[in-house]
This record gives C-alpha cells, sequence and structure tokens, in this order.
C-alpha cells in the first residue's frame, strides 16, 4: 500500500469512525454471535499473495463487526467501562503513527518527559500527597503486581531478587470482596494462594480493620511475615470502600506495605465530594487507578504511583550494555518502573483527555455517571419487586429481582440468572451479575463516556419489563 | 468535543500522518534534546477548564514532535526496530474506535476467534508444529515470564500457585548473550538472578549445548531442579542463534521445559532459507516471536506459542464470579492465556497486516533487509579500518572502528564510544552499541519497513566519513 492508498483509505475510515460512534445506539450492544461462528467464517490459512484494503475493510465490517461487542455503547452497562473520547481517538492516530517504543527516555525523550508531567497533573487531581510519583502502565493486574514485589523486596532487602525464597513465609491480606488478579499476582510472584488472607468485610462490603489487625497479629505470632494489605477503593463487585485511613493506622503499626487498588473509583476522586474514600492517605504506599476505565482514555492506560519511586526502581532495574545509554544518571528511563520492557506511548492520549475535558469536563462526566447510578439506585429501592443488595457510593448498583411467590434462595437466584440471559440475549442492554454475602446480584454500571439519563431510563424499563415478561 | 470537531480534526490528523511518513526522512532520526528541556515546555498543573483541539495539537507538533526519536525512520537502525506499516496502521484506528477488552470471549467474540485464526496463520508461517497454539501478549518480557511460570508450575504440580516455594531450588538457563529480561523475569517469579545459569557461548555468540548439559547434571547432582531453559534465536547483541535442536536433545533427556526468545529473528523463520534456524522443533515447549519488531505491525503484538495450551491456562486461570459467562466451558477467554487480565484487540492489526502483504509480501521485505545486512557486513569486512565483531546471520551487524595508532583495547573502547557519540549527536543515523566477548562493539540493524539499499549506504558512509573525521 502506497501513501495515496492510506491516505484514501484512512480518510474513509475516519468517516466510518465518526458515523460508528455517532450510530452505535443503532447496533445491538452485545453480540449475537454463538461460538465458533466467527471463526467458521475465516480462513484457516493466511493468504499467500497480499490482497486489496477494499476486501480486507469489506471482511472488518462483515465479519468482525457483527460479531463484537460495543464497549461504547452507551448501553454497556457491564462490568466496569472502558472508556474511549473524541481526545483520546486523536491522540491513538498520532501514538500509532510516530511507533514509538518508549522504554528508555533516550529512544523517546518527548513520551518520557510527558509522562512524567501528566502523572504528576493526575496525582494532584486525585489529591494524592505530592511525593507520590506516577507512571503509566498497562493494566492495574500489572500494576499491582509491581506492589507485590516491591514489597516483597523491601522486606527482603532485595534478597529474594537475589537469591529467590528460600523458607521464609509470607502473608498478603485484601478483603473477601478483592479483585481476582490479586490472588493471580500472589501465585506469580511465588507466595501462593495460601499465602492470602482474605479478611471478612462488614455489612457493607468493606474489609474490616480490626480483623485484618487480629490476622497480621496472628501471623507475626506463627512466624509469617506480614507483607502487603491490598485496599480496595471501589471492590469490582459493588464499588465498596475500604476504610483506607484505619488500614493505614494497622499498616503503619504493623510495617507493612499498603497498596491500594482504585482501578475504577479512584478516577471519582477528582471530585471534592468523594475525596473522603482516600482519608490522609498518609499511610499508602502505592496506589492503582485506571483512566482506561472511568476517564475517557483508551485502553490501556493505568496509572501506578509510588511514594518512593527509588524502591520501584531498585525492583526492577537491569542494565545491560546494550541498552545503556549516555543520560542514564539524569533521566528516568520507565523501563526500570515496571514489569515489560517495551513501551507504548501512553502518556499521549491522557494529555489530550486531560487537556480537552479540562479538571472540569471530567469533573462534569463523572457527577453525571454518579447521578445516574443514584437515580437507579433510588427506583430499585422504590420498586417493591427489586431489592438492592449493596449500598451503592458511586454508579455501581447491585441487586435483584423478588419473583412473586419466588422465597428460598435457590429459587430467586435461578429467576435471576434467567432475567439476565434474557437481557443479555436482547443485546439492548449489556449488564452482568456478581455474589454478594452469597446472593446472587445483577450488577449494573451506567459510566460510558456517552451515557445519558434517557439511557438508564431505558436500561430500567427493559429490567423491569424483562421481569414482568418473565412472571407471566 | 462533539462529532463533527472529531471528524475535522481526524480528517486533518490523517494528512499529517500521511505526510509524516512521508517525509520523515527530512527530520532528524534521533531527537536533539537535552533531559529537562521537553518538560520544561509543559505546565505544571493540569488545565482546569477544557481547552480547543487547536491548542493542543500546535503543541503536539510544537513541543512533543521535536523531542520525539522517530522509530518509523528509514535511518533508524538501533535496537531493533518496532515497525508499523500503512495496513497496521488503519487497524490501529479500527481497534482504538472500537475500544473493546478482549478478556474474555464473551466481552469480545469476534476479537477472540480471529485471534485464534491469526495464530494459527502466523504458527503455519513459521513452520512450528501444528500442535501449538498461540495467543497475542504485549511484549516478550510478558511472555517469557509466562514460560517461567508454566515451567514452574508443570514442575511443581501447581504447588507454587498454591502454597508458594517451600524450600525447593530450581535452575533456569540461558546463554551468557540472553536478554536482560530473562533475569528480570527470573527475579519476578521469586527464583531470584541466582539461579541463572548463564551457559557460556561458542565464538560465533551461541550457546553450547554441551555445556549446558554439565551444569544442569552438576544441578541435579546437588539437589537442585532444573527448570526451564531459554534458547535464543537471535540474541540482542549479534543475534547468534543458539542450537535449538541440540539443546532440545538436552531438555528432553532432562525433562527441561524449553523456552525460544525468538522476540525479533523469529520472524525470519517465514523465510524457507531461514527455517534452519529452528530445526525440527521436536522439544520446544513455548516460543515467543515479536511481530511488532519485524513483521510491520504496530507495537505492541508479541506472538506467545505453546505447546500446551491446557498447561498455560491452567497456570494462571481463576474464575470470580463476576468474570463467568455462560458460554466459558465452549470458548477461550485469553485473560487466562497470560498475566493481565484487560486486553487490547490486537488481532486486527495483525490480520490487517498478513492479509495486505500476505505472505509473499513480508518474505520480500525480510529478504531485502537481511540484503541490506549482508551488504554491510561485506563492506565492513572488506574495509581495513572496521573490524566485524560477530556473525551476521540476519540484518543485524556489529562491528568496530580500529583507528591508526590505537592498538590497545582500551583506546580502540574510547575511539568508538567517541564515534558512536558523535554519529548519534549528528541525528542523521542512529545506531547503538553493545558488548561481545568483552569488546565493544557498533550495532547496526537496517530493518525498519520502509528502509532501502540507499539509506544503508548513507549509514555506511556516515559512519566512515565521521571516523574519517575523528582521525583529524
Amino acid at each position: 500500500m502506497d501513501s495515496e492508498a492510506f491516505r484514501r483509505h484512512a480518510h474513509e475510515l475516519v468517516d466510518w469512525m465518526a458515523d460508528y460512534i455517532e450510530s452505535i445506539e443503532e447496533r445491538p450492544v452485545k453480540a449475537r454471535v454463538a461460538p465458533g461462528e466467527i471463526a467458521g467464517k475465516l480462513p484457516e490459512s493466511g493468504p499467500e499473495a497480499g490482497e486489496g484494503m477494499e476486501a480486507i475493510l469489506a471482511d472488518f465490517r462483515g465479519i468482525i463487526l457483527p460479531g463484537m461487542t460495543h464497549w461504547q455503547h452507551p448501553m454497556f452497562m457491564a462490568y466496569f467501562p472502558a472508556n474511549s473520547s473524541y481526545p483520546s481517538l486523536l491522540a491513538e492516530m498520532l501514538t500509532a503513527t510516530l511507533g514509538a517504543q518508549c522504554m528508555s527516555w533516550e529512544t523517546s525523550p518527548a513520551a518520557a518527559e510527558l509522562e512524567g508531567r501528566v502523572m504528576n497533573w493526575l496525582r494532584d487531581w486525585l489529591g494524592l500527597p505530592a511525593e507520590f510519583e506516577g507512571v503509566i502502565q498497562d493494566t492495574a493486574s500489572t500494576a499491582t503486581l509491581c506492589a507485590l514485589l516491591s514489597a516483597r523486596e523491601r522486606v527482603t532487602d532485595f534478597g529474594i531478587n537475589e537469591r529467590g525464597f528460600s523458607g521464609q513465609r509470607f502473608a498478603v491480606y485484601c478483603s473477601t470482596e478483592a479483585h481476582s488478579s490479586i490472588e493471580k499476582d500472589v501465585r506469580i510472584a511465588g507466595f501462593g494462594s495460601a499465602s492470602l488472607r482474605k479478611i471478612p468485610v462488614d455489612d457493607e462490603f468493606a474489609m474490616q480493620p480490626r480483623e485484618l489487625a487480629a490476622r497480621i497479629e496472628a501471623d507475626r505470632a506463627e512466624g509469617v511475615t506480614p507483607l502487603c494489605v491490598i485496599a480496595a477503593l471501589g471492590t469490582t463487585s459493588s464499588t465498596a470502600i475500604d476504610p483506607i485511613d484505619a488500614i493505614g493506622e494497622v499498616c503503619r503499626a504493623q510495617d507493612v506495605w499498603l497498596h491500594v487498588d482504585a482501578a475504577y473509583a479512584g478516577t471519582a476522586l477528582l471530585l471534592p465530594e468523594c475525596r473522603w474514600m482516600l482519608g490522609s492517605a498518609r499511610d499508602v504506599d502505592s496506589l492503582v487507578v485506571n483512566p482506561h476505565k472511568w476517564m475517557a482514555t483508551n485502553f490501556d492506560c493505568t496509572a501506578y504511583f509510588v511514594r518512593d519511586p527509588e524502591m520501584l526502581v531498585h525492583t526492577f532495574d537491569i542494565q545491560p550494555e546494550y541498552l545503556k545509554t549516555r543520560v542514564d544518571d539524569r533521566v528516568r528511563n520507565y523501563r526500570d518502573w515496571g514489569i515489560q520492557l517495551g513501551r507504548r506511548f501512553r502518556a499521549l492520549k491522557l494529555w489530550f483527555v486531560m487537556r480537552s475535558f479540562g479538571r472540569e469536563g471530567i469533573q462534569a462526566m463523572l457527577r453525571r455517571h454518579i447521578e445516574h447510578g443514584q437515580w437507579l439506585a433510588a427506583a430499585i429501592d422504590e420498586h417493591a419487586a427489586f431489592e438492592r443488595l449493596a449500598p451503592a457510593p458511586l454508579n455501581c448498583v447491585c441487586f435483584r429481582w423478588l419473583p412473586p411467590g419466588a422465597e428460598d434462595e435457590a429459587t430467586i437466584e435461578r429467576s435471576n440468572r434467567g432475567l439476565l440471559a434474557k437481557i443479555q440475549d436482547s443485546a439492548e442492554l449489556y449488564l452482568t451479575h456478581t455474589r454478594l454475602g452469597g446472593r446472587y446480584a445483577l450488577r449494573i454500571v451506567p459510566g460510558q463516556t456517552r451515557v445519558e439519563h434517557r439511557h438508564v431510563e431505558a436500561a430500567w424499563r427493559l429490567v423491569r419489563e424483562t421481569a414482568a415478561a418473565l412472571e407471566d
């Protein structure tokens, strides 16, 4: 393909991109395809000779697109969103064009320095103490792994990096509601699932600091080294907010690393009225928040903040001859701030978003989303056939249907599974489920960049009408 | 920003993108900025109110761009390339627009099924046995970590995942020329640097299988469990090719996992004349190759292939309630094929590239690049003032300048450091250095998607003329 062909196709695609976003509501939010259906339309071998872009784009539209679930659809209220926005898209076009690999300062000086700046901007917007510094990583899974590894090396004076595990016994703490990636990370880092203590939660699904303190003391008494507490600023199931300050006091007293998983809800720290969620942050060692979830910045863009950057860098730095540059003593080489050597130029899209929206613009979006959540929570509370199953501090609402006559838990769960299946199969609304206190819960998160009140009303109407139809 | 404004700016950007690539040679390949220079032009705080896109794009052009090193410049001959191409760029525009998060089949069915298909296409193009299956990850650092973790769990029957390390002693093997990410991964996985055995290389910088066998036997005799051998199909310093079949025999006899790091050079397996590098692959358990390096596919796009996908999945799968879907028993959820939960739709760009180039198109590009390398190697061999320091099986050429009168190693190294600095400061050519057999080496890789013979001639002329000027 030559430059002229690229120019022509790229212009066509820009119109397609704008049309796609404008008309996204005309599409089913959730793909209506059976397993194997798309693969069955794709050849088993790659082509010998090159094909024209017309044919490739036609297959994109005809085969791939009907099999996609549309994450940018305002009726996408499943999981947590992975939001995009126009400024973010523009930046992604530039990032792809530059094609820079941002492992070292020298391989992309402006990318490294912009990353430092936007991380400082974001730190200040989130209300994190000024001594924190940040790095952009890919996902919260990876950032939390970095926290565990830093904690591991701090407590062993880099001994496991050097000599590996040698009989030490460690414990890592999170609540029973913490994200599954924490257990995955605990395994990767060599601790094993058995070292993960899942601390009980209160009736709002937040970690109980007294239970945490008791467990840490019991571990110490048995010769186990308490290593790291991972507090959730917004659990995955219900955005429960662990009491960070109270947990921090336990961590300080016990000299344990405190990592805060604020992957989704952390963005709400931009709002003064939500700043209570973080407390003073006095004892926080690290925090992860994903602008790629609730801050209109394309996936992937995870912000990982640490109080002690030296500790992070010393956990990861390896300097082979072929990576050394003449300025290493004067610059940040972000390859030493995480697991991967290779790094995309992710700071650009965050810069575009922060500047284009401004703090006020993002705050306004967050407040709209939280209003949507509060409206839904109130509507559910007012309806006799539905029951809310958790507090909704932000815009994630967990609830269930109480079908007439269904009195035992098993029947209620079966009915709710049926309701969710019907809604998902309608492809008009995408929501998912979880389990809270043993109970099967429907879970709805109206938080897509472009979601409006009419979508939330439509979602709630669909839930009610689908339930009513199932009653007949 | 509304749809009309996006459409207008995106069209402007398309012209900028096409112009940028067309005129990239007019730019210095390497940024000419001092540490702190770019940061000094960026405000210390993010804006309260949103800003217009004109201002943001003006700053992109005026502040960011002059501070970028241009990885898509044909005179970029440093490190290994991270190549883009027009079809890849078009796909990146679509991937960003869809903004799909491809953790599970259900969250993006077409993305999951396309990924399975293109991984099969690539497996066949590379000549890997048909039982291998692939997954797209972000970087080779991560893929190699997956191999180490799978090997760890295979040998302990998932015991470390469950209970952590408990006194076992393991050893991991690679050559003295292996990539630094291996040691980083060995640390992350909890083995410690001390468990990494760096096996001596022969005078072509390839691992010596007899030394490997001896070291494995010695470890076993001392009660250490040999866990994993990581063979390089193309070392980072000089693309030395470890003898995979001979190493495989050792691994089979000793029941040790064999992972092949073919991050850069593996793409050359598309050429029948390079297929010897992999041998029969009979004993290979896993292999990583980066289409984002030498296959014209935007970073990041790492292909990780395994012989036993069940082993990979069982190493990583965790199924919390909120991630369960109704089809989990019938589909691939690629979140269980690696470390991160969240995943971009990376298969799209690889599909666009493989179809647009076709196998023949990629083969033609690879052959051109290898010819460039061979031409350079021959030119260096013919020149009395330069010395080649390693075989050049592909297009990475390692050499040094022998300035007149410089007889001791220290003087030669100092002269070559000076030569490299002069070339880098010229910003006309970007190459880097390494160390081979203790000797400081310049390292040049003419492998950018659009590099032509005239660029290679210009690079060689610049090296000679800069050296000559230093002589004066």
